[in-house]
Protein backbone atom coordinates (compact mmCIF):
# COMPACT_ATOMS: atom_id res chain seq x y z
CA UNK A 1 0.00 0.00 0.00
CA UNK A 2 1.24 3.59 -0.64
CA UNK A 3 1.71 6.02 1.57
CA UNK A 4 -1.34 8.08 0.27
CA UNK A 5 -3.64 4.98 0.22
CA UNK A 6 -2.33 4.35 3.98
CA UNK A 7 -3.50 7.76 4.69
CA UNK A 8 -6.56 7.51 2.72
CA UNK A 9 -7.64 4.08 4.48
CA UNK A 10 -6.81 5.48 8.08
CA UNK A 11 -8.91 8.98 7.43
CA UNK A 12 -11.76 6.18 6.39
CA UNK A 13 -11.36 4.15 9.83
CA UNK A 14 -11.03 7.54 12.00
CA UNK A 15 -14.20 9.29 10.52
CA UNK A 16 -16.05 5.83 10.85
CA UNK A 17 -15.43 6.35 14.16
CA UNK A 18 -16.33 10.41 14.57
CA UNK A 19 -19.35 10.20 12.35
CA UNK A 20 -20.94 7.27 15.15
CA UNK A 21 -20.53 9.77 17.57
CA UNK A 22 -22.78 12.46 15.49
CA UNK A 23 -26.34 13.24 16.34
CA UNK A 24 -29.08 11.79 14.54
CA UNK A 25 -30.83 14.34 12.84
CA UNK A 26 -34.61 13.86 14.04
CA UNK A 27 -37.06 15.41 16.50
CA UNK A 28 -37.13 19.14 17.37
CA UNK A 29 -33.79 19.38 17.12
CA UNK A 30 -33.66 17.84 13.75
CA UNK A 31 -32.15 21.40 12.39
CA UNK A 32 -29.61 22.18 14.99
CA UNK A 33 -28.41 18.55 14.63
CA UNK A 34 -28.34 18.55 11.23
CA UNK A 35 -25.78 21.56 11.12
CA UNK A 36 -23.91 19.97 13.23
CA UNK A 37 -23.63 16.61 11.13
CA UNK A 38 -23.02 19.04 7.93
CA UNK A 39 -20.41 20.81 9.40
CA UNK A 40 -18.44 17.40 10.63
CA UNK A 41 -19.45 15.42 7.52
CA UNK A 42 -18.32 18.43 5.21
CA UNK A 43 -15.07 16.80 5.00
CA UNK A 44 -11.17 17.27 5.59
CA UNK A 45 -7.64 15.79 6.34
CA UNK A 46 -9.19 13.97 9.76
CA UNK A 47 -5.15 14.45 10.63
CA UNK A 48 -5.55 15.16 14.09
CA UNK A 49 -7.58 11.93 14.96
CA UNK A 50 -5.12 9.94 12.46
CA UNK A 51 -2.31 11.39 14.69
CA UNK A 52 -3.80 10.39 17.77
CA UNK A 53 -4.83 6.87 17.10
CA UNK A 54 -1.07 6.95 15.55
CA UNK A 55 0.24 7.56 19.07
CA UNK A 56 -2.18 5.34 20.61
CA UNK A 57 -0.97 2.62 18.81
CA UNK A 58 2.66 3.45 19.03
CA UNK A 59 2.27 3.46 23.15
CA UNK A 60 0.80 -0.09 22.89
CA UNK A 61 -2.83 1.28 23.30
CA UNK A 62 -5.03 -1.65 22.50
CA UNK A 63 -8.66 -0.13 24.17
CA UNK A 64 -11.89 1.65 23.21
CA UNK A 65 -11.05 4.86 24.87
CA UNK A 66 -9.41 6.29 21.79
CA UNK A 67 -12.45 6.25 19.76
CA UNK A 68 -14.17 9.14 21.91
CA UNK A 69 -11.45 11.09 22.28
CA UNK A 70 -10.66 10.92 18.20
CA UNK A 71 -14.68 12.06 18.22
CA UNK A 72 -13.94 14.86 20.66
CA UNK A 73 -10.85 16.21 18.74
CA UNK A 74 -12.68 16.76 15.28
CA UNK A 75 -15.71 17.95 17.38
CA UNK A 76 -13.57 20.44 18.47
CA UNK A 77 -11.84 21.05 15.32
CA UNK A 78 -15.23 21.29 13.47
CA UNK A 79 -16.65 24.04 15.93
CA UNK A 80 -13.71 26.11 15.50
CA UNK A 81 -14.28 26.53 11.38
CA UNK A 82 -17.78 27.04 12.04
CA UNK A 83 -17.12 29.79 14.49
CA UNK A 84 -14.49 31.17 12.18
CA UNK A 85 -16.33 31.62 9.09
CA UNK A 86 -18.96 33.59 10.58
CA UNK A 87 -20.16 36.85 9.15
CA UNK A 88 -19.17 38.16 12.59
CA UNK A 89 -15.72 36.88 12.36
CA UNK A 90 -14.01 35.92 8.80
CA UNK A 91 -17.48 36.16 7.09
CA UNK A 92 -16.29 33.21 4.81
CA UNK A 93 -19.19 31.59 2.16
CA UNK A 94 -17.17 28.84 1.45
CA UNK A 95 -14.99 25.84 3.01
CA UNK A 96 -13.58 22.96 1.28
CA UNK A 97 -15.62 24.66 -1.86
CA UNK A 98 -18.60 23.93 -0.23
CA UNK A 99 -20.71 26.55 1.48
CA UNK A 100 -20.24 27.07 5.37
CA UNK A 101 -22.31 26.10 7.89
CA UNK A 102 -23.93 29.41 8.57
CA UNK A 103 -25.08 29.61 4.26
CA UNK A 104 -27.17 26.75 4.91
CA UNK A 105 -28.43 27.07 8.12
CA UNK A 106 -28.25 30.75 8.89
CA UNK A 107 -26.17 32.32 11.60
CA UNK A 108 -28.32 31.59 14.39
CA UNK A 109 -28.31 27.98 13.80
CA UNK A 110 -24.54 28.02 12.92
CA UNK A 111 -23.57 29.43 16.14
CA UNK A 112 -25.46 26.87 18.34
CA UNK A 113 -24.03 23.92 15.93
CA UNK A 114 -20.47 25.08 16.85
CA UNK A 115 -21.53 25.54 20.45
CA UNK A 116 -23.49 22.00 20.52
CA UNK A 117 -20.10 20.34 18.92
CA UNK A 118 -17.94 21.70 21.48
CA UNK A 119 -20.67 20.04 24.31
CA UNK A 120 -20.64 16.90 22.23
CA UNK A 121 -17.04 16.70 22.10
CA UNK A 122 -16.92 17.01 25.80
CA UNK A 123 -20.08 14.26 25.79
CA UNK A 124 -17.75 11.93 23.58
CA UNK A 125 -14.85 12.26 25.07
CA UNK A 126 -16.23 11.43 28.80
CA UNK A 127 -18.03 8.03 27.61
CA UNK A 128 -13.99 7.05 27.53
CA UNK A 129 -14.63 6.33 31.02
CA UNK A 130 -17.62 3.31 30.02
CA UNK A 131 -15.20 2.18 27.32
CA UNK A 132 -12.41 1.69 29.25
CA UNK A 133 -13.49 1.91 32.62
CA UNK A 134 -9.89 0.09 34.02
CA UNK A 135 -7.91 3.18 31.91
CA UNK A 136 -6.10 5.53 34.62
CA UNK A 137 -5.31 7.83 32.59
CA UNK A 138 -8.55 8.91 30.92
CA UNK A 139 -8.71 11.98 33.42
CA UNK A 140 -5.20 13.24 32.28
CA UNK A 141 -5.78 12.83 28.65
CA UNK A 142 -9.21 15.16 29.09
CA UNK A 143 -7.27 17.72 30.93
CA UNK A 144 -4.79 18.21 28.01
CA UNK A 145 -7.17 18.26 25.45
CA UNK A 146 -9.02 20.64 26.59
CA UNK A 147 -6.47 22.92 27.93
CA UNK A 148 -5.07 22.84 24.47
CA UNK A 149 -8.40 23.62 22.47
CA UNK A 150 -9.34 26.71 25.42
CA UNK A 151 -7.88 29.96 26.18
CA UNK A 152 -4.09 29.15 26.93
CA UNK A 153 -4.46 26.80 23.38
CA UNK A 154 -6.50 27.39 19.94
CA UNK A 155 -9.12 29.96 21.29
CA UNK A 156 -6.52 32.24 22.88
CA UNK A 157 -4.72 32.04 19.43
CA UNK A 158 -7.70 32.71 17.31
CA UNK A 159 -8.84 36.00 20.39
CA UNK A 160 -5.45 37.50 18.85
CA UNK A 161 -6.32 37.26 15.60
CA UNK A 162 -10.19 38.57 16.34
CA UNK A 163 -7.99 41.33 18.47
CA UNK A 164 -5.99 42.44 15.51
CA UNK A 165 -9.04 42.63 13.14
CA UNK A 166 -10.92 44.69 15.34
CA UNK A 167 -7.87 46.92 16.41
CA UNK A 168 -6.78 47.25 12.64
CA UNK A 169 -3.46 46.42 13.95
CA UNK A 170 -0.92 43.95 12.20
CA UNK A 171 0.85 41.60 14.53
CA UNK A 172 4.15 41.76 14.53
CA UNK A 173 6.81 38.68 14.29
CA UNK A 174 6.73 37.45 17.45
CA UNK A 175 3.02 37.72 17.85
CA UNK A 176 2.23 35.78 14.64
CA UNK A 177 4.06 32.56 15.70
CA UNK A 178 2.50 33.22 18.89
CA UNK A 179 -0.81 32.65 16.61
CA UNK A 180 0.28 30.12 14.57
CA UNK A 181 1.54 27.99 17.85
CA UNK A 182 -2.10 28.61 19.49
CA UNK A 183 -4.15 28.32 16.50
CA UNK A 184 -2.67 25.30 14.38
CA UNK A 185 0.16 23.80 16.98
CA UNK A 186 -2.28 23.16 19.80
CA UNK A 187 -4.37 20.69 18.32
CA UNK A 188 -1.84 18.47 16.94
CA UNK A 189 0.16 18.66 20.68
CA UNK A 190 -3.40 17.35 21.71
CA UNK A 191 -3.61 15.08 19.11
CA UNK A 192 -0.09 13.50 19.79
CA UNK A 193 -0.46 14.12 23.45
CA UNK A 194 -3.83 12.49 24.15
CA UNK A 195 -3.55 9.31 22.28
CA UNK A 196 0.22 8.59 23.69
CA UNK A 197 -1.12 9.03 27.59
CA UNK A 198 -4.14 7.33 26.88
CA UNK A 199 -1.67 4.18 25.89
CA UNK A 200 -0.22 4.64 29.19
CA UNK A 201 3.31 6.79 27.97
CA UNK A 202 5.49 7.60 30.42
CA UNK A 203 6.08 11.59 30.74
CA UNK A 204 9.11 12.35 28.31
CA UNK A 205 7.83 10.58 25.68
CA UNK A 206 4.49 12.88 25.85
CA UNK A 207 6.83 15.84 26.43
CA UNK A 208 8.88 14.90 23.03
CA UNK A 209 5.28 14.21 21.33
CA UNK A 210 4.86 18.02 22.61
CA UNK A 211 7.50 19.63 20.68
CA UNK A 212 7.25 16.97 17.75
CA UNK A 213 4.12 18.14 17.03
CA UNK A 214 4.45 22.38 18.54
CA UNK A 215 7.24 22.09 15.44
CA UNK A 216 4.86 20.17 12.56
CA UNK A 217 2.08 23.05 13.51
CA UNK A 218 4.12 25.77 12.89
CA UNK A 219 5.65 24.22 9.60
CA UNK A 220 2.36 23.32 8.83
CA UNK A 221 1.19 26.73 8.88
CA UNK A 222 4.15 28.47 6.90
CA UNK A 223 4.15 26.01 4.36
CA UNK A 224 -0.40 27.50 4.03
CA UNK A 225 1.72 30.73 3.78
CA UNK A 226 3.57 29.59 0.73
CA UNK A 227 1.36 28.05 -1.14
CA UNK A 228 -1.33 30.99 -1.10
CA UNK A 229 1.94 32.54 -2.55
CA UNK A 230 3.00 29.96 -5.07
CA UNK A 231 0.54 27.13 -4.69
CA UNK A 232 -1.20 25.81 -8.04
CA UNK A 233 -5.16 27.05 -7.80
CA UNK A 234 -6.21 24.00 -9.74
CA UNK A 235 -4.34 21.67 -7.02
CA UNK A 236 -5.32 23.53 -4.55
CA UNK A 237 -8.85 24.27 -5.04
CA UNK A 238 -9.04 27.51 -3.97
CA UNK A 239 -7.46 31.13 -5.09
CA UNK A 240 -4.09 32.24 -3.92
CA UNK A 241 -2.60 35.05 -3.60
CA UNK A 242 -5.42 35.85 -0.99
CA UNK A 243 -3.32 36.90 1.67
CA UNK A 244 -1.69 39.30 -0.74
CA UNK A 245 -4.98 40.95 -1.75
CA UNK A 246 -6.06 40.71 2.19
CA UNK A 247 -3.34 42.75 2.86
CA UNK A 248 -3.19 40.14 5.53
CA UNK A 249 0.47 40.40 7.01
CA UNK A 250 1.76 36.45 6.93
CA UNK A 251 5.31 34.57 8.02
CA UNK A 252 6.14 35.15 4.40
CA UNK A 253 5.63 39.23 5.14
CA UNK A 254 8.89 38.94 7.67
CA UNK A 255 10.84 36.52 6.62
CA UNK A 256 10.14 36.86 2.43
CA UNK A 257 9.63 33.44 0.21
CA UNK A 258 12.91 31.77 0.99
CA UNK A 259 13.56 32.43 4.31
CA UNK A 260 9.93 30.88 4.72
CA UNK A 261 10.83 27.83 2.98
CA UNK A 262 14.21 27.53 4.85
CA UNK A 263 12.14 27.82 8.41
CA UNK A 264 9.50 25.24 7.22
CA UNK A 265 12.56 22.53 6.79
CA UNK A 266 14.14 23.74 9.68
CA UNK A 267 10.65 22.78 11.70
CA UNK A 268 10.47 20.10 10.22
CA UNK A 269 13.60 18.37 10.32
CA UNK A 270 12.48 19.62 14.53
CA UNK A 271 9.67 17.39 14.06
CA UNK A 272 11.04 14.48 12.88
CA UNK A 273 14.00 14.51 15.43
CA UNK A 274 11.72 14.76 18.43
CA UNK A 275 10.51 11.79 16.78
CA UNK A 276 13.33 9.88 16.52
CA UNK A 277 13.67 10.51 20.23
CA UNK A 278 10.83 8.76 21.29
CA UNK A 279 11.45 5.56 23.02
CA UNK A 280 8.75 4.18 20.14
CA UNK A 281 9.48 4.44 16.56
CA UNK A 282 6.42 4.97 13.95
CA UNK A 283 7.64 4.63 9.91
CA UNK A 284 3.96 6.27 9.35
CA UNK A 285 4.20 9.79 11.49
CA UNK A 286 7.76 10.28 9.93
CA UNK A 287 5.98 9.94 6.76
CA UNK A 288 3.43 12.02 8.28
CA UNK A 289 5.44 14.71 8.62
CA UNK A 290 7.18 14.83 5.65
CA UNK A 291 4.33 14.49 3.70
CA UNK A 292 2.76 17.44 5.13
CA UNK A 293 5.28 20.01 4.69
CA UNK A 294 5.74 18.82 1.20
CA UNK A 295 2.30 18.49 0.41
CA UNK A 296 1.01 20.57 -2.92
CA UNK A 297 -2.40 21.70 -1.06
CA UNK B 1 -30.94 34.63 59.86
CA UNK B 2 -33.65 35.50 57.67
CA UNK B 3 -34.10 33.03 54.57
CA UNK B 4 -33.15 36.07 52.13
CA UNK B 5 -29.83 36.63 54.28
CA UNK B 6 -29.20 32.52 54.21
CA UNK B 7 -29.48 32.76 50.42
CA UNK B 8 -26.92 35.71 49.97
CA UNK B 9 -24.55 33.93 52.08
CA UNK B 10 -24.63 31.03 50.23
CA UNK B 11 -24.59 33.02 46.82
CA UNK B 12 -21.00 34.57 48.42
CA UNK B 13 -19.75 31.81 48.75
CA UNK B 14 -21.11 30.13 45.53
CA UNK B 15 -19.17 33.14 43.68
CA UNK B 16 -16.44 33.07 45.45
CA UNK B 17 -15.75 29.59 44.28
CA UNK B 18 -17.08 30.71 40.76
CA UNK B 19 -14.89 33.54 40.48
CA UNK B 20 -11.56 31.80 41.43
CA UNK B 21 -11.83 29.51 38.43
CA UNK B 22 -11.98 32.35 36.12
CA UNK B 23 -8.63 33.07 34.22
CA UNK B 24 -6.43 36.48 35.11
CA UNK B 25 -6.85 39.57 32.50
CA UNK B 26 -3.56 39.12 31.26
CA UNK B 27 -0.92 38.63 27.92
CA UNK B 28 -1.88 38.30 24.45
CA UNK B 29 -5.17 37.36 24.98
CA UNK B 30 -6.48 39.44 28.11
CA UNK B 31 -9.40 40.83 25.99
CA UNK B 32 -11.14 37.44 25.25
CA UNK B 33 -9.92 36.95 29.13
CA UNK B 34 -11.64 39.87 29.96
CA UNK B 35 -15.29 39.37 28.07
CA UNK B 36 -15.14 35.84 29.65
CA UNK B 37 -14.69 37.57 33.52
CA UNK B 38 -17.27 40.45 32.71
CA UNK B 39 -19.64 37.90 31.24
CA UNK B 40 -19.72 36.00 34.58
CA UNK B 41 -19.10 38.51 37.03
CA UNK B 42 -22.22 40.45 35.30
CA UNK B 43 -24.75 38.92 38.30
CA UNK B 44 -27.04 36.76 38.38
CA UNK B 45 -29.37 34.24 40.87
CA UNK B 46 -26.17 31.92 41.36
CA UNK B 47 -29.34 29.44 41.69
CA UNK B 48 -27.80 26.49 39.77
CA UNK B 49 -24.49 26.26 41.40
CA UNK B 50 -26.23 27.00 45.10
CA UNK B 51 -28.75 23.78 44.37
CA UNK B 52 -25.99 22.20 43.59
CA UNK B 53 -24.12 22.77 46.51
CA UNK B 54 -26.99 22.31 48.76
CA UNK B 55 -27.77 18.49 47.22
CA UNK B 56 -23.96 17.66 47.70
CA UNK B 57 -24.07 18.92 51.51
CA UNK B 58 -27.15 16.96 52.34
CA UNK B 59 -25.88 13.64 50.64
CA UNK B 60 -23.37 13.99 53.06
CA UNK B 61 -20.73 15.41 50.19
CA UNK B 62 -17.62 17.04 52.48
CA UNK B 63 -15.20 16.84 49.65
CA UNK B 64 -13.58 19.32 46.95
CA UNK B 65 -14.89 18.06 44.06
CA UNK B 66 -17.93 20.13 43.92
CA UNK B 67 -16.41 23.15 43.90
CA UNK B 68 -15.04 22.65 39.90
CA UNK B 69 -18.63 21.41 39.39
CA UNK B 70 -20.44 24.55 40.64
CA UNK B 71 -18.16 26.75 38.56
CA UNK B 72 -18.36 24.56 35.16
CA UNK B 73 -22.18 25.10 35.73
CA UNK B 74 -22.58 28.68 35.86
CA UNK B 75 -19.82 28.72 33.40
CA UNK B 76 -22.33 26.66 30.94
CA UNK B 77 -25.30 29.11 32.10
CA UNK B 78 -23.07 32.61 31.14
CA UNK B 79 -21.60 31.21 27.64
CA UNK B 80 -25.53 29.91 26.84
CA UNK B 81 -26.76 34.07 27.96
CA UNK B 82 -23.94 35.91 26.10
CA UNK B 83 -24.64 34.00 23.01
CA UNK B 84 -28.41 34.07 23.49
CA UNK B 85 -27.84 38.01 23.22
CA UNK B 86 -26.17 38.05 20.21
CA UNK B 87 -27.43 40.06 17.21
CA UNK B 88 -28.07 36.99 15.09
CA UNK B 89 -29.66 35.59 18.31
CA UNK B 90 -31.81 37.97 20.43
CA UNK B 91 -30.22 40.81 20.08
CA UNK B 92 -30.15 41.91 23.85
CA UNK B 93 -28.66 45.06 24.86
CA UNK B 94 -28.50 44.83 28.18
CA UNK B 95 -28.77 42.05 31.29
CA UNK B 96 -29.61 42.50 34.03
CA UNK B 97 -29.51 46.15 33.66
CA UNK B 98 -25.75 46.21 32.18
CA UNK B 99 -24.42 46.27 28.84
CA UNK B 100 -24.02 42.73 27.14
CA UNK B 101 -20.48 41.15 26.51
CA UNK B 102 -20.86 42.27 22.54
CA UNK B 103 -21.71 45.32 23.59
CA UNK B 104 -19.14 46.30 25.16
CA UNK B 105 -16.45 43.63 23.52
CA UNK B 106 -17.95 43.26 19.89
CA UNK B 107 -19.79 40.47 18.39
CA UNK B 108 -16.46 38.33 17.23
CA UNK B 109 -15.19 38.48 20.63
CA UNK B 110 -18.29 37.73 21.87
CA UNK B 111 -18.87 34.68 20.62
CA UNK B 112 -15.39 33.39 21.33
CA UNK B 113 -15.74 34.70 25.30
CA UNK B 114 -18.93 32.21 24.83
CA UNK B 115 -16.80 29.41 23.22
CA UNK B 116 -14.13 29.93 26.03
CA UNK B 117 -16.47 29.85 28.37
CA UNK B 118 -18.19 26.98 27.66
CA UNK B 119 -14.56 25.31 27.23
CA UNK B 120 -12.72 26.21 30.24
CA UNK B 121 -16.30 24.93 32.02
CA UNK B 122 -14.57 21.09 30.83
CA UNK B 123 -11.40 22.52 32.41
CA UNK B 124 -13.01 23.21 35.48
CA UNK B 125 -15.11 20.16 35.88
CA UNK B 126 -12.14 18.05 35.10
CA UNK B 127 -10.14 19.48 37.82
CA UNK B 128 -12.71 17.56 40.21
CA UNK B 129 -10.30 14.45 39.36
CA UNK B 130 -7.49 16.29 41.10
CA UNK B 131 -8.84 17.68 44.08
CA UNK B 132 -10.86 14.54 44.96
CA UNK B 133 -8.89 11.57 43.53
CA UNK B 134 -10.99 8.50 45.69
CA UNK B 135 -14.68 10.09 44.21
CA UNK B 136 -15.65 7.25 41.91
CA UNK B 137 -18.94 9.76 41.04
CA UNK B 138 -16.45 11.76 38.80
CA UNK B 139 -17.25 10.10 35.95
CA UNK B 140 -20.83 10.48 36.18
CA UNK B 141 -21.46 13.76 37.55
CA UNK B 142 -19.51 14.36 34.05
CA UNK B 143 -21.84 12.81 32.14
CA UNK B 144 -25.06 14.16 33.71
CA UNK B 145 -23.64 18.06 33.53
CA UNK B 146 -22.39 17.89 29.88
CA UNK B 147 -25.57 15.70 28.52
CA UNK B 148 -28.23 18.18 30.09
CA UNK B 149 -26.06 21.73 28.90
CA UNK B 150 -25.98 19.77 25.13
CA UNK B 151 -28.14 18.91 22.16
CA UNK B 152 -30.56 17.00 24.94
CA UNK B 153 -31.04 19.47 27.21
CA UNK B 154 -30.17 23.03 27.15
CA UNK B 155 -28.85 23.53 23.60
CA UNK B 156 -31.59 21.17 21.94
CA UNK B 157 -34.59 23.35 23.66
CA UNK B 158 -32.39 26.97 22.83
CA UNK B 159 -32.67 25.14 18.80
CA UNK B 160 -36.29 25.12 19.11
CA UNK B 161 -36.66 28.87 19.75
CA UNK B 162 -34.21 29.61 16.85
CA UNK B 163 -35.65 27.44 14.54
CA UNK B 164 -39.40 29.14 15.25
CA UNK B 165 -37.68 32.51 14.94
CA UNK B 166 -36.13 31.67 11.64
CA UNK B 167 -39.23 30.12 10.37
CA UNK B 168 -41.81 32.74 11.45
CA UNK B 169 -43.57 29.76 13.31
CA UNK B 170 -44.94 29.46 16.86
CA UNK B 171 -44.55 27.02 19.30
CA UNK B 172 -48.16 25.26 20.30
CA UNK B 173 -48.50 24.26 23.92
CA UNK B 174 -46.67 20.81 23.78
CA UNK B 175 -43.37 22.34 22.29
CA UNK B 176 -43.55 25.55 24.24
CA UNK B 177 -43.28 22.83 26.96
CA UNK B 178 -40.44 21.16 25.51
CA UNK B 179 -38.13 24.61 25.37
CA UNK B 180 -38.78 25.43 29.22
CA UNK B 181 -37.96 22.32 30.13
CA UNK B 182 -34.91 22.03 27.89
CA UNK B 183 -34.05 25.62 28.27
CA UNK B 184 -34.72 26.25 32.05
CA UNK B 185 -35.45 22.59 33.68
CA UNK B 186 -32.04 20.58 31.77
CA UNK B 187 -29.72 22.62 34.14
CA UNK B 188 -31.64 22.82 37.13
CA UNK B 189 -31.85 19.25 36.90
CA UNK B 190 -27.89 19.28 36.48
CA UNK B 191 -27.58 21.20 39.49
CA UNK B 192 -29.46 19.26 41.84
CA UNK B 193 -28.67 15.73 40.62
CA UNK B 194 -24.19 15.89 39.57
CA UNK B 195 -24.35 17.30 43.48
CA UNK B 196 -25.77 14.03 44.70
CA UNK B 197 -23.85 11.77 42.75
CA UNK B 198 -20.46 13.70 43.70
CA UNK B 199 -21.75 13.14 47.36
CA UNK B 200 -22.51 9.26 46.48
CA UNK B 201 -26.23 9.54 46.36
CA UNK B 202 -28.22 6.49 44.73
CA UNK B 203 -30.33 6.23 41.70
CA UNK B 204 -33.70 6.44 43.49
CA UNK B 205 -32.73 10.08 45.22
CA UNK B 206 -30.72 11.11 42.10
CA UNK B 207 -33.85 10.43 40.01
CA UNK B 208 -36.00 12.43 42.48
CA UNK B 209 -34.29 15.16 42.29
CA UNK B 210 -34.35 15.30 38.74
CA UNK B 211 -37.91 15.01 38.42
CA UNK B 212 -38.01 17.86 40.79
CA UNK B 213 -35.80 19.95 39.29
CA UNK B 214 -37.89 19.38 36.61
CA UNK B 215 -40.74 20.78 38.08
CA UNK B 216 -38.94 24.09 39.41
CA UNK B 217 -38.28 24.62 36.38
CA UNK B 218 -40.89 25.02 34.58
CA UNK B 219 -42.61 26.63 37.70
CA UNK B 220 -39.81 28.85 37.29
CA UNK B 221 -40.79 29.46 34.12
CA UNK B 222 -44.11 29.99 34.22
CA UNK B 223 -43.40 32.62 36.99
CA UNK B 224 -41.60 34.65 34.43
CA UNK B 225 -44.53 35.11 32.13
CA UNK B 226 -46.58 36.05 34.56
CA UNK B 227 -44.38 38.07 35.61
CA UNK B 228 -44.18 40.09 32.51
CA UNK B 229 -47.66 40.28 32.74
CA UNK B 230 -48.49 41.90 35.96
CA UNK B 231 -45.20 42.44 37.56
CA UNK B 232 -44.37 45.63 39.12
CA UNK B 233 -41.61 47.53 36.82
CA UNK B 234 -39.97 49.30 39.76
CA UNK B 235 -39.05 45.98 41.46
CA UNK B 236 -38.20 44.11 38.47
CA UNK B 237 -35.85 46.38 37.08
CA UNK B 238 -36.98 45.77 33.39
CA UNK B 239 -40.37 46.82 31.57
CA UNK B 240 -43.09 44.77 31.99
CA UNK B 241 -45.55 43.79 28.70
CA UNK B 242 -42.48 43.17 26.33
CA UNK B 243 -43.33 39.56 25.72
CA UNK B 244 -47.15 40.67 24.34
CA UNK B 245 -45.16 43.43 22.33
CA UNK B 246 -42.87 41.29 20.70
CA UNK B 247 -45.90 39.62 19.78
CA UNK B 248 -44.64 36.24 21.68
CA UNK B 249 -46.35 33.33 22.41
CA UNK B 250 -46.01 32.40 26.31
CA UNK B 251 -47.59 30.00 28.47
CA UNK B 252 -50.17 32.55 28.95
CA UNK B 253 -50.89 32.52 25.44
CA UNK B 254 -52.38 29.31 26.13
CA UNK B 255 -53.44 28.66 29.97
CA UNK B 256 -54.75 32.61 30.14
CA UNK B 257 -53.15 34.16 33.89
CA UNK B 258 -55.10 32.97 35.96
CA UNK B 259 -54.22 28.96 34.55
CA UNK B 260 -51.22 30.11 34.41
CA UNK B 261 -51.05 30.67 38.07
CA UNK B 262 -52.20 27.57 38.99
CA UNK B 263 -50.10 25.48 37.12
CA UNK B 264 -47.10 27.14 38.77
CA UNK B 265 -48.45 26.18 41.74
CA UNK B 266 -48.95 22.21 40.91
CA UNK B 267 -45.42 22.22 39.56
CA UNK B 268 -43.93 24.03 42.94
CA UNK B 269 -46.17 21.45 45.05
CA UNK B 270 -45.06 18.50 42.54
CA UNK B 271 -41.26 20.02 43.25
CA UNK B 272 -42.06 20.22 47.15
CA UNK B 273 -43.37 16.47 47.06
CA UNK B 274 -40.39 15.22 45.78
CA UNK B 275 -37.88 17.03 47.50
CA UNK B 276 -39.89 15.49 50.67
CA UNK B 277 -39.75 11.83 49.56
CA UNK B 278 -36.18 11.89 49.48
CA UNK B 279 -34.00 9.99 51.61
CA UNK B 280 -32.35 13.41 52.95
CA UNK B 281 -34.14 16.35 53.67
CA UNK B 282 -33.66 19.91 53.29
CA UNK B 283 -35.11 23.05 55.10
CA UNK B 284 -33.30 25.03 52.90
CA UNK B 285 -34.34 23.22 49.37
CA UNK B 286 -38.01 23.41 50.44
CA UNK B 287 -37.81 27.22 51.11
CA UNK B 288 -35.55 27.74 48.08
CA UNK B 289 -38.44 26.13 46.03
CA UNK B 290 -41.07 28.57 47.57
CA UNK B 291 -39.03 31.51 47.13
CA UNK B 292 -38.60 30.72 43.63
CA UNK B 293 -41.87 30.66 42.87
CA UNK B 294 -43.33 33.11 44.93
CA UNK B 295 -41.00 35.90 43.69
CA UNK B 296 -41.70 39.15 42.41
CA UNK B 297 -38.75 39.61 40.22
Amino acid sequence: MSFNEELQSRREEAEKIIFSFLPPEEGRVSEVSGAMNYSVRLGGKRLRPIIMAETYRMFGGEGKSIGPFMAALEMIHSYSLVHDDLPAMDNDELRRGKPTTHKVYGEAMAILAGDGLLNLSFEAAVRAFELEPDNKNIPEALKVLFRKSGLAGMLGGQSVDVRNEKAGTDPDLKELEFIYENKTSRLLEAAAMTGAILAGAGREDVEGLERMARALGIAFQIKDDILDVEGDEAILGKPVGSDEKNGKVTYITYKGLEGAKKDVLDYSETAIKEAAALSRKSEFLDRLIRYLVDRDK
